[in-house]
This record gives C-alpha cells, structure tokens and sequence, in this order.
C-alpha cells in the first residue's frame, strides 16, 4: 500500500504562490462562478500564508472557508448563501491551491487529475469522418488497405457493404478464415447464415446448410471457378473474385469443410498473409479476435514512405467488446485505434460517411476525375 | 446426468419407415447432392430393415456404409470417392434416419436440433427497417413511444439525432437520468462531456466541466429557465423544452449536484414515470441498465387498444453488451427486442431508416401531407 | 407486431371459475398474506361473475377494488388500510384470476411468467459441488475426461491448480493451441506470462521473453526432451509428460514460433483432437472460444456405456463472458453447462471443492483405497 | 495521422554506439542464445558504423544479417542454420541496436515496448493473498473498511461467505440498495432469489416471492424488528442486525417495495453513505456499477494518518466486466485495483484467503490472542 510525502512547500514555486480567493456562494446551492472543482487527490490550500488540507475531502465538490475558519469540501447543493467559496482553475499552486497529483499519477504530462482517460471505451466517440477519409486518401494515393474480418460481418447484414468497400477499391486485400466465406457462400446460394435467415431467424434443416455450401464449392474446385460457374452469384468472395482483390483465407481447428482454398497449415497461412502485411499501409480490422492478432502480430507499426519518411500505420479494430481491442494492445499493437461497436453498424456507417467523403470532394474536383476515381479498382 | 431411452422402434411411424437411401461420392471429399447433415443428437439409421447406431458420432459430418456393412459419422472431407453416402433431408425416420431430439431438447415444436437459437446475440442481424416502420406507424397514429436512455447516447455524438427524433414528432416522452442532463448540458455549454471533446480526448481542467454546467442551471431554478435564458442552447434537454415534449429526470445515488428539474426520491420518481407509461403504445430503452429496467417493471407487455383488441407493446432494447436485454428478460419484460450494439451507431442508422421509411411512404402520398406530418410535434 | 384475442371464457375451466376472492389491507402499503402478485401480462379478474381486466397494468403490483368497483393493478406502497385487495396465487382462473400467458409465451409447459429463465448469466449460481462431483465419478468409473483450456489459464495463477488435476488423474486428455504451452513453459523457465510476472506487472525486456522460451524448446526438439533435459521442470505441460496424460497442441493463426510438438496444420489436427473426443465421457472447455467450438463440433451430446444404454455427455463450458457459451449453444452443443467466471477462480475452487468430495468420500471408504486412488494416475 | 523524425544519430549516445554483434543459429528455425527479439516499432541497426532499418519489420522476429549484407526481420522458424542473428537485449542503442520508442509511446518512464500494460484485464492475476493481507492489517489497526455489494452477490451462493466477513469483522459498514436486502431476505424466508433456487432454477410462482418478503417486513416495520421477530433468520442482513454492523440501503428508480429501511431520497441516501465514506480506510466494491460510482464519487483517493502521513485508500473493485473498473477509473477513482470475475468466486476466494492469512498469523502469535481478534467484532 503506497505512502507518500507532502509536496515541498520550501519550492519557489508554492512558496511564492498567493492566498487562495474566496467568494460568497450567490444563493443556495448555488457556487460563484469560477469556483475551485474538487479531485479525490490530496489538495493544499493556502490560507493566511499557510498551506492546509481541507476535511472531508472528495470529487466534484466546492472548497468553504467557514466562519470558525475551518476548511471544508462541501457539495455544492450544501452549500450557502454567502459562504466563502474558493476559486480559481489552477490546480499548480499558482491561484493559492495546490492539488498534489504527482504522488499518485506520476510526475509526466500525463499526471494531471481528468475523466475519461482509459484508451477502449465504448462510451467514446467514433470518429467515422475520420476514419472515411483516411480510407480516400488511401485510395488517392495508391496504397494499399488490408482488411481482416471475422464472420460476424457475414451473419449480420453488413455483406453487402463490405461488397460495395471491395468493388469501389477500397480493399488492397482481404485476410480472412474459412467462416468468413463459408457463410458469405452459404447467404449466395441458400440466403441465410449457419442456417439463420436474414431476419434472425433458425431454420428448419438450416442447420446443414454451410455443409452443403461447402460441398458445392469443393465439387467445383474453387471459390473462383464456383463464381465462374455460377454457383456464387453475390457477395463478399463473389466481389473478390470479380474485382481482383486478392484474398488469403487461413484454415484455424473449428472449421468445417474447410473450403478448397483455404489454406490448413498455420505456417503456411502466416506466409500467404505476409505477403499482404509487408505492403500494407493502413489495416482494418473487423469482428475478429483471431484474425487480428495474427495480423497485429505481422503488422509494423509504421510505414516507410519512398523517401524514407516515416508514419505512423493506421489500424482500426472493431469489435464488440473492448475486450478484444484491449487484447490486440496488450499483445503490442499499440498504435490500434479501437472502434466498440456492432460489425454490421460500423460497415453501414462507415460506407455513408465514406460517400459522403466522396461527394465532398467531388464538389472540389472535376466531376470526370471523380468518377472514373470511384469506379476504378484499386488493384489493376 | 440425464439418461435417456432409446426411441420407441414400434411406434406405427418408426416401423413403418423405409431403409436409408445411399448414393456414391462423385469425388474424394465431395459428397452426393443431398446428403445427410449430421447432428450430435443420437442417430439411427434403417439398414436391411434394422435401425443402427453409426459410430464416432458428431455434427456437420456425413453417414457413410462402408463396405463391411458398417455405419460411420465421417467427415465430409475424409469421404473417399465411390463412398456409400445417405440421403435424405427428413430427420423423423421417414426417410430412414431418425434423429432422437426429443430425449434432449424436449418434445414441444422447438424440439429440433438447430444452429442460432440464442434469444440475444451480437451475432444475430439488426432489423432497423422493421424498428424504423414501427416507429412511423406510430407517429401515424397517434401513438405515445416512451424513449428511455443513458448518457452513453450523450457521451458518443447521437445527441444529435436524439434532437431529431423529438423534433420530428417520434417521442411521446424521454425518461431519463440526471446523466443524461447533465452531460448533454454541459455538451452545449462547454462543448465537452465530462471533460472529454468531440473526438474523445480528455481535456486539462476538464474534470469540473460538469459541475460548472449543473451550477449554471441551478442558477437559472430550472432547465426551461436556463433555455428560455440563453444558458442552453442546443440538445436534448433544449429539444423537449422548445417541442414541448414532457421530460422526466430521476435521481440515483451517483448523481452530482442534481439539477433543479430532477426528482431525488425514487417512489416520487416512480409515480413521475408511471404517468407515462401508463399511456405508453411503445417503448425504446437505449444504454440504460437501470432505467430500462425500471420502465420494464411498469411496463405491461401489451397495449389494449380503444376497441377492447390487444396487441403486444413494441419493446426495443439497446445496450453494447447482451447482458443487459437478458437481464430485462429475466426480469419479466419478455416482450423485448434486444439489439446488440453501440448506442450512438444505432440512433444514427435508426434515423437514418427512418428518414427513408418516410421517403418512401412520401412517394405514394400527397407531398403536403407528409411535409406536414413530418412537422407536427407528437404532443400539442 | 403480434395481436392476440382474448381468452375463451366459455372453456369449462374458465366458465366454472369462482369469482376473484378480496381481503382487507392490514395497514398502509402492507397487504395480506396470499395477496396476488401481477405479471405484465393480459390478466382478467372474475367479478361478480364477470371476467374483468383491471386499468394501469404492470407486474410486481397488488389488484386492488375500490370503492366505486374499479379494478387496479396498484403499488404495494401506494395500498391505504383497508383497501380491498386480491388474493390467491393461481394464474389460471380456478381462483377467479387469469393470467393470459399462452398469447405471449405459448401453449408449452414453458408458458408461465417467470424471472430467471435465462440459460447462461453471471446471475446464477455456480454448481461446484455437482461439477465436482461428477469429475470425481468419471475418475472412479476409469472415464475419460478430456479438458480444452485456453491462455488465459496460464496467464492467471490457475497453472498450479491445472497441474493438480492432471497429477491426481482427473485429466484424460490436454487439448489446447500453442499459446497454452507457450506461456506454461515461459512460466516455468522465466516466472512470467508475455512478459507479465505473477502479480501482473508488465517487465522491462519482457516482450521477447515467449520467444526465449519457444527458441529453448526448439533447441531441445520436443517438449517431452525439454522436460528430460531439465529447462522445463514445472508447470502443465510438465506434468502432462510426467504422468502419462495425452496431450494435443494444434496450430492457430496467431501463433509465435510454434513449438515443435504443435500441429500446425488444422485438419491433421482435427484428427488428433478427434482421436479423443471418441473416447470423451466428460468435457471441461476453461476459457477458450476457439477449441471450445473445435471440441464442441466434434462430441457427441451423448456418451454410449458398454450396455448400449445413452447418457448425456456432461459439457462444462467457463468463460468470463456469456457469450462464448452462447456462442457454443448457437453451434449445437446445446448440452453445454456455461459457468461464467475467471478460469482463475473456476480452477481454483473447482480443486477445492473435488478434494472436499475426496475427503467425504473417504470418510466412508477404507482410508487405504482412498489414498491409492488419489495417487493413480487415469491412464495407466 | 502522426509522422515521426528519425531519431539524432549524431546524439552523444547513438554516435557512440558499438556495432550490432551477430552469431549464427546453431540449428534451422533455432537462434542462438540471447537473440534479439524485435518489435513492431522503428528499429534501427548499426552495421560498418552506419545505422540502417532492416527491411520487412514485424515483432516477435529475429535481426538476420545475410549473405549480401542486407538486414532482415525474420521469423525464428524461417532462420536457416548458420545465418547471422543479432544478439542483445538493449533497445537503447548500447548493443547497436535502437528502438525508436519516443516517436510512438512518447518520452517518458512508460515509453518501452512492452505487452500486457493495460490497467484491467481478466488476463491479469489476481493477488488474492495482498487483499487479504490488507482485510486482516485494517482489522488489526481499529480500521473501517466499507463494503459496497450488489445483488449478484446475493443471486449466486456469495451470501454465505459475507455473512462470515460481517461476523468475524471486516466489514466496517455495508454500503448497497434496496435489491441486496431484497434478495438475501427473500433468501431467508423462501430459500429463492427472484424465484430462482440455489440450484439456479426458475419455479413455478417465483415470480412474485420477493413480494411477498418486501410485505412481510413492511409488516414488521424494518429489517431490524422483522429480525427481532423471527421473520427473518439469516443472511446478510440478519448478520448486520446482529452483529451491529451498521448499513446504509439507498433506493433507486427500479426498486420494487422498497423495503422501510431504504432511503428513497438520493440526496438524503449520499448524506448517509458519506457518514461512512469520510470514515473509510479501505473500500471493497463488489458486483455494482451504480454504488461503486456513488461511493468512488465520495471517496478520497487517500488516507490521512493520525500523525498527517498520507497513504493511498485501498479501494478494490470487482465486476465480472473490465467496463465496470474502467468506467470507475474513467471518473477519477484512479486508484481503484481491478478484478474482473464471479462475485461469488471472490468472495469465496478472498475468505479462504483471510483465513489461511489468520491461522500464518496465529502461528507466530499467542493462540489466545489470535482466537480473540477473530471473533471480535470490528465495531464495538
């Protein structure tokens, strides 16, 4: 259990510092304006030249000077008309009130009482602007965006957005499992999910249906030749398969089948994604704890531009715990971006803001430039 | 450990069923169309007029005679070409192969061996379609849709399609937390939410944002008051004032400061809520645990309409975790629909439906209805 | 949206029905004893022979009778002496009160309004005193209990806890991936996990320790030689090749180095896993998604005894979230018994609670077969 | 997106640096000892007295030096006998090798590659052996630990075991809400919770017992006098009464009763907990989000000594969830300690602990003395 000292009141700084301002609280419960706003942290107030600790202490609560001049931490709706009120923001010493931080956070820029600092938090924001724009400018500039999914993608709907992110270029490859496929096969052919329609709902005899999608495949031969033959019509392999983007499918111990393409040995399948990691500049990563883990750990934290500059590799990981994302950083994938969210929200949302990226710029720009730019595949 | 008996062989279904059909593999790993689809239930199957136990039992795999007149569970892909494979869809033994779901899953029509059952799932998809159809039927007929929420709504950037929703006449009546208040307030004063920004970065002084805020509205006497002043500006809280949408904020033991508008006692909080949901004709419950639960237990499962007919209240509950739908459920609110997700990617694709739901509804009506449907607030 | 009729009331059952019985309030906000306690569902109220729904409905509330011979669904709070108030606890009329669950949970035994209900939550109890039991019979009747465990295992300190069981021949066959030795065998040779040592602080120069010990492993040419050579002398997998107990690693795409005794390609691992889930009478799946699935893919619901008669096949599934349990029921292994906790914890109480079993058991056994049991290793 | 510099090659210490020693692999896929292991961050390697960035960077790899000079990150796997391989530990050039840290984690002490730095992790260990040495050091010094529990406490089979920690005195206060007292006493009077047996089973009726125990204490007046009575005859509460622990229950909106003893006044509840939270050495929070948050809003994040020394509040906080901790961090709770398991697992962990602690101790103190501190209660 940590002790620690006082902070030295013999340093020129809090032994310059001036007398704490009080004020008279406006009415009942009612603080001025500009009042002191309390940490749980051990705080110093300055009074008649002397430094005191106030009783009580706690957050979120107002510094009184009380008539007996003792120093209390008082809630503000406790407070009176007219008690004395401390103010002022500066939590150094420098306004008469010193907050002393450093014994427990550490003497760094970071050792500075805040809210909301933990790093994965659903209760964060999503910056879809962002994120669809750094996804342009890849586009833009010829790079070249992994992306790793897990299924969820697949059994939620957000199939048909990952389709519309491969066949307007915005995929440089795709690194998946055999589930990812199985299932996006199993939607072309029979419409639904491990058996699951797309309402959600356990089927009849659904449940050996991702066997005989896979049966079909392997009596073709290929994810290829059964889009050739048209026995996938639709979908996330379809658009691959169409569109040229390459795609490394990694066998893992829970698969059924496995697809013909898919690569069983472990080894062999890091190999096939490396060829795809070594060239990445920024990566995706969806719905996928496996998948993005091994990728993290193949993945460089930073890409070498041409001239040798260097910057930092974009990588968004979503998934719908912070679990996973905290997992990834754990492992060393520190420059990770998490993103706590449904697969199928995130897809949606980020293909919208994407368009409305597009649209953006298209007004700058000439509009034949835009277009032939959207429709062009990013790897020819 | 449960035990069970073998099926009755006698009964007039049973006995009177034919041999399983087996048809030759077309390739190695390939298997005949029609293939059985295994379960890990216990499985007979007719051979010779006798029903038979194959072995190394295990799902997702095929039946297979070999040629010693022996039956095997294999793999698919260990499936060697020529192999006798059976066929058959039908798991009753009316195709010869009986599957024995009743000695596991009971007797009733959910008594069939299925993949995706699970009731709430981040895996299962979202209907924002449906949820959105609902919605405008009921602005359509007058309804009263409750909205209940949690400051995650406010902490991530769906404030503003909150606001959307009230202006557009889709909420009957918000019931909420001083969370809610608070952090949105504070989003309009400071343009923070607990000290953190827009793109979620916590900020130097941020920790006391919150007070400020609450300390200005207590100094205004009222929410209205402090919007009617100029205080508050834009959100949620501004949104109800100005469309005239009844509000009720409840007080919890973690509240600070409260504001002047919230009820600190839990059965005077009660009564407040009651009055609502009384009238209530649908609820939606985003990001609250506690609220939703709260409104759950007043909640009736079913709305009786003005002709005496009944009809299921619509219940829709979204939280990022499914513990939270399941808790509602084990607490008797059975008729929730849970969604699994982010709360501010929900309002945003929720909306988003909506606007087309109504777009397309436009499209076969007379436009000036609509405009003026869209306009009218819920309430007046 | 659903809508339901009414129910029949010309049914004998509801035609016969006595009317409704009401007792005084003893006191303010106290009911009688046997008061009838409300659900959110349809509920008709027999009065003066008439079959009547009351007005506010929710659950958790009392029927009330005023004055006026209006019908309420009131607070037990808001009760005044003397009210009259509805007693009984049938729900199907034959006390003059029906509660109409069949429009809203169907006909089935299930059809009742009940808390509770939910198959995997962190809300309920834990049976160890039955696991415990249970893995204490399948040592007694030479059974074969296989476990497939996870790194998070490793991670925490449930390590000493794993080598227990395998030491005391609770352990039939080890089914993990790489990291589970990985991590094991960094623990043995340098005291940490990825780096983290046993009180969980992350160590300067820590991040390369896994792959020290993976190269050392490598070195040595077999996990089996590193223990012989003395640089592995503790921990799982130490004491799976000191007592004889199978184990099979099988390859991931995450995996570092791997170590030489994994499987690295996923169907040649499917086989060896499969080489033991034949012969499984018990599974034990501690924190593992991935080969909890596998396993789960492969076994059977049910195990065969020598006579030919079924028994369940007990499926233990721990995990600190209810989703992979979930996850394991939505892919058919509906025999699954989900635990939702740290493996840590689970281990550790799990031990505690099987040498409690040991220690009654051999309360009432001679004390020499006891202790030769305990020291007997499963397969010999 | 962040770019970086190169680090200042003509810095004292980067210029001063030695050449990178290399060694070959003794063997294919093994390194030789002492290896490098490398990051996923800039690396940098002295070569002829020149620093050079080795192509295809990832973590978890080897440096390897090859036959045309050129520099390599490669996987130990891939390293073929006799390749050079670049030996050391040190990332700060000192062995010629340099890790540009500060370009992504910034300057400071915390600015090294590491793994497994995340704050709250159900990967980390649990120190159940410090908690209970701190429980065992606060009794022993007259100290006053709160205890702040939610209803899963009572809902799983933890009851038994606080009710040991009230009785043997480590329980200073009981902070919680109306559900806690609810459960534990319908516990007592039904031998349910919701309904739900020990055994984790919904029954028939269950729905409306824990009404039926609100009522039976209503009718008695408060949970001291329906103790008095016989009404209620263990658990919890009852151990409180007895043992003259005090407790605070506050209400909160989804409270059914409540039962007398609840404060329903939020404001009026924090009052009451504050008697107590100004008191706290030590605070325990187990199993609730809402009065861990109330109780870290109140609670210094320190302890003054009589003499003026400060030490840190211990303040352990455990949720089956990482969010519970984060989101108590992420209010400032700073020093709140994680556990992320069962409730029912930890307590029944931690006593073991705190009486293996007590017999360590009572073997090197007088017996008579130790038998009379375990039975005293703390608060006399």
């Amino acid at each position: 259990m940590p002790t620690f000292s006082h902070p030295d009141f013999e340093s020129p700084a809090l032994a310059a510092a001036p007398d704490a301002r009080f004020q008279p609280a406006p009415a009942g419960g009612v603080l001025p304006d500009g009042f002191f706003s309390t940490t749980n942290l051990p705080t110093y107030v300055r009074v008649g030249g002397r430094w005191r600790m106030p009783r009580e202490p706690r957050m979120d609560a107002a510094l009184v000077l009380d008539a007996d001049g003792e120093l209390w931490v008082k809630e503000p709706r406790r407070v009176r008309q007219g008690e004395r009120v401390a103010v002022g923001y500066a939590e150094d010493g420098s306004e008469g009130i010193f907050v002393h931080t450093a014994a427990f956070l550490g003497e760094s820029e970071e050792g500075e009482f805040k809210f909301m600092t933990s790093e994965v938090s659903r209760e964060k924001p999503i910056d879809y602007a962002l994120m669809a724009s750094l996804l342009v400018d890849e586009r833009g500039r010829g790079g070249y965006p992994i992306w790793v999914t897990g299924p969820a993608l697949v059994h939620s709907r957000a199939r048909a957005d990952m389709v519309w992110f491969i066949a307007n270029g915005f995929v440089g490859a795709l690194l998946a499992g055999n589930a990812v496929a199985v299932h996006d096969i199993e939607a072309s052919i029979f419409g639904t999910t491990l058996g699951m329609t797309r309402t959600g709902e356990a089927t009849s005899g659904g449940h050996g249906l991702h066997m005989r999608a896979i049966n079909k495949v392997r009596a073709a031969g290929s994810i290829a030749r059964a889009v050739e033959q048209g026995v996938i019509t639709d979908g996330i392999m379809h658009a691959c398969v169409v569109h040229g983007v390459p795609f490394v499918l990694t066998g893992s111990i829970r698969d059924d089948g496995p697809l013909p393409d898919v690569l069983t040995d472990a080894v062999e399948g890091q190999e096939a994604m490396k060829r795809h990691t070594v060239k990445a500049t920024m990566a995706v990563l969806v719905a996928t704890a496996l998948h993005a883990i091994a990728t993290g750990n193949m993945l460089p934290a930073f890409v070498t531009e041409r001239d040798g500059s260097l910057r930092e590799l974009p990588t968004i990981c979503v998934d719908s715990s912070e679990f996973v994302v905290s997992k990834l950083k754990d492992r060393g994938t520190h420059q990770a971006f998490g993103v706590v969210t449904n697969a199928q929200d995130f897809m949606h949302i980020l293909r919208l803001y994407v368009e409305r990226e597009l649209a953006a710029r298209a007004g700058s720009a000439r509009p034949s430039e835009v277009t032939r730019d959207v429709a062009r595949p990013v790897r020819t």
